[in-house]
């Protein structure tokens, strides 16, 4: 039984229908009674914290004699036995922590099942999202927020109490229908971030072998041998940032066509502007790169041989200083050093807590305006 | 009607006096009703979105014949007799979406005035922070959050149970009283950002053209074109630094000054005091610009023609290394380098999330200890 | 009595055993009372605050004659009076805001004290991570967030609805048992960076004076003065990504010698393990000032005397072009900006926004899959 697949499942005792708390403080410590089903990694790590934070911790396995080691401090019964204990508790909440190895692999989601076989229960879906490392050790990085639905807004109360006092932080994110969201959370590794990925590859490949062919090849000029890639980035990069914008462009023109807004567009124009900020994010890694390697210009190996300095040497005569092309360098890169600025500001402006302490207007400002505004410029960079 | 100005407001039928949600458990499929009056582009929207969550949606329009499209599934009845509808309503819950056109167009909020209309019924000011795309599409960067504000409990605890069904995050703002600063957040374009950014115009294009006048008209050197801009950069960034500093200053004579600290500044000094993390955000930018321009400075067409080698071509003659100068320049850049990574750390502590992860105390050595040693680096690099 | 140390309690009047919304609603615009106990700093600032928010303020003073000027509007008592208030509340809420000057001071937590004192009245702990100045002014940086706890949901909820009508944004910590936590929250100072800091500055400094004595005393080279401290930073950056990487090896030869993944770590290692992120970080720090730098080295004052186009003309011979060397220095450079570039995706990924929105999965794909690459990438480059 591996973490992904086990069930923990916990019922708190309250004796009446009286308010739990009044009565904790009332009481003092006597201290809560909560069940977990199955021994896996995520059973035995829960407990073990469960049983740290001051709970009571019983144990249910098919096999009690033959389940491993379990925290110190807890018991272990079998499922018989500890099935028949349901009866006693009077307001049942299962907590189900369950993952599946991978998606669509049942027809419905684990918890709404689960709640299907025992009506009578209150089924939360919580803790799925987080590693079983997190769950002993406390929070850390991406194991800090605990996501939990149910259809019971007196259950998720309860696990919500619990989970803040293992330090964890909530979110609650509705009834039980979002369940399916929540086991698939923990299986996807950046759905948004392939296509944008498959998309910068290929270009970068074929720009790469065309420099290639027409530099090298054509040219024999091995010598800068490494100048075909750098060639490559700011192009993909322009590019790049050319489909971020055209399916913006792309819907009004649907919109205009058919008259209204609130038909759906085609599939692949909604996958393609789901994807735009990760495609503006990859534009903005591609002109960081190019930023760094115009930097390193003049510190490569055989730059000095081939500045005026050396020419002039070579050739025993003096270039003179043309304004015009001054002009024209220095306003190449003033325009370029400007767009990278602007391009920088709206990549900060993506990160989730800026964009969230934005509002609604002011986001649009910065993706609409300064979003122009470093295309404008990086475009005249270019030409 | 535009989105701006329609109101939108939802009832929830509860039959008696029971909780609602162990009853949905209990009877399973049975879709809540919510009227939606308005048949705008906010109101078709959240119909929509409503109706895709698995909500019946009933429309309250005054022209219920020439209303429209309203989304498939929903129905639509005149005002005059879903206004009859309340009288069945025993908790009638009104969510009020509107926004206004401008600010402080009416004496109160919209909100307030609806709850003083229907005094029985229990007014929620939520959703009119987000775009009619956003409630269509579901959650996205700036749309990621409803605010809602309102005085009943319960009544809020409903409407965000719709909300996080709809998997928007709630974030609760207290009383109807505050009703007012959410109709005023959509509207709102960065009000804190506007004096920093005409300061920062202003010195810029004062010391620009002082840089134009004194460089290139009076010494006729116009082949170093952009240069002026270039040293107008670490000149503004230094005294927005300044001016970021200097209000804390200020207030503290003021204190002292007054014996108190427990009378208001002057309305100058609080409007500066709150835009001094502007005015820091801005100087990294000019710093960084400063930055990118210096390291830039090799590749640039016109250098190698100024550079010591040929200078020492044209003359023909060596000129010899001396130890000093080098000391000087090296501690210069380091000195520039040093700010400069201080400022940084500056910057990336004002990101919302960096500085809500922040106790007070650890903020405050940031913003007092780093920028100090910030302004010293920087001061000793300018001079 | 200073901001550290005096208690504020807030006792909310309620007539009897309805809910407290529906009530307000209907009456209107009854304010509600608060009672503040002390006028210290932080009592005076949160009183001034309520009052102007519109709730009624009562202050209880041992010296009601000599304790110095309150917020006009609210009223003071003695504590002797104000004490034997108590008995006319039914349902009593004491808000704890009180920090202690230093850790462990006292063997229990200020809140479960207070508990211990007053058994039947429910007490939050709520407000002590705010400075009085935010209390004053309302939310800023990093006094955003009321961190609260306590045993009786009710009572949070009370507290939870004031601090939002204060404008800040409610965290609950679960029971009274983090209450402890909650008052070390504002004494701490980075606690987690200062092990990675003195690693840093231990590094730097000892490979400092190793290269000073091996390139200075010993070959005479006074000229490039600062060369050690540029040599210094990428070899500390390197240390420090494998002291980043190390624990995690440990850790797993540790659990195969165990056979057993559920006993703790030496504390050592798991002090270690706990700093990792922060060595990371100070890791990029390092490499980002060896980028610096390095594309500083074509300005630096000496550079062009030490040329191949200076040492062409001194030596009056031309240098001809090898292009294995062009390959090398290119690939070498390509590596370090390869892996530069990993490594600040590594620092995106740690700011909490970004963590948060990411899975487990995910974040451990960043900080493994990724960190791998730019470790391979910087070891190439280093080679």
């Amino acid at each position: 039984m591996t973490a992904e697949t086990e069930r923990v499942m916990s019922g708190e005792v309250k004796t009446d229908g009286l308010p739990l708390n009044p009565l904790r403080t009332a009481a003092g410590p006597e201290p809560e009674l909560l069940c977990i089903f199955g021994t896996g990694d995520l059973g035995r790590s829960l407990g073990q914290r469960l049983l740290q934070t001051g709970y009571r911790v019983v144990y249910g396995s098919r096999r009690p004699h033959s389940c491993g080691p379990v925290p110190q401090g807890a018991q272990v019964q079998s499922t018989a036995s500890s099935g028949t204990l349901h009866f006693y508790f009077i307001f049942l909440v299962l907590v189900d922590v369950s993952n599946n190895l991978k998606k669509n692999l049942y027809p419905e989601a684990n918890a709404e099942y689960l709640q299907r076989l025992i009506p009578g229960a209150f089924v939360v879906k919580a803790f799925n999202t987080l590693s079983a490392w997190a769950l002993q050790n406390g929070p850390s990085d991406a194991n800090r927020q605990v996501f939990l639905c149910g259809d019971s807004a007196e259950a998720k109360q309860q696990v919500s109490d619990v989970a803040t006092r293992l330090s964890f932080s909530v979110v609650d994110r509705g009834s039980l229908s979002a369940a399916r969201e929540l086991e698939d959370f923990p299986l996807q590794l950046f759905p948004e971030w392939r296509l944008p990925l498959w998309i910068a590859t290929g270009l970068t490949a074929s720009f790469f072998f065309y420099a290639v062919i027409v530099d090298i090849v054509y040219s024999y000029q091995s010598i800068l041998c490494f100048s075909p890639i750098i060639q490559v980035f700011p192009i993909v990069s322009l590019i790049m940032l050319s489909l971020c914008y055209l399916p913006g462009v792309l819907a009004s023109f649907f919109q205009l066509y058919r008259g209204t807004k609130y038909r759906r567009f085609p599939d692949w124009l909604d996958r393609w502007m789901l994807c735009r900020k990760q495609l503006g994010l990859l534009a903005l890694g591609f002109a960081s790169l190019h930023v760094l390697y115009t930097l390193l210009i003049p510190i490569r190996y055989f730059v000095p041989l081939f500045t005026l300095c050396h020419y002039q040497i070579r050739e025993n005569k003096t270039v003179d200083f043309e304004t015009s092309t001054a002009w024209y360098t220095d306003s190449y890169y003033s325009m370029g050093i400007l767009g990278f600025g602007l391009y920088v500001i709206l990549g900060i402006s993506s990160l989730p807590s800026v964009s969230n302490a934005l509002s609604w207007r002011e986001f649009n400002f910065i993706q609409v305006g300064i979003f122009m505004c470093a295309r404008f410029s990086l475009s005249a960079h270019s030409w």
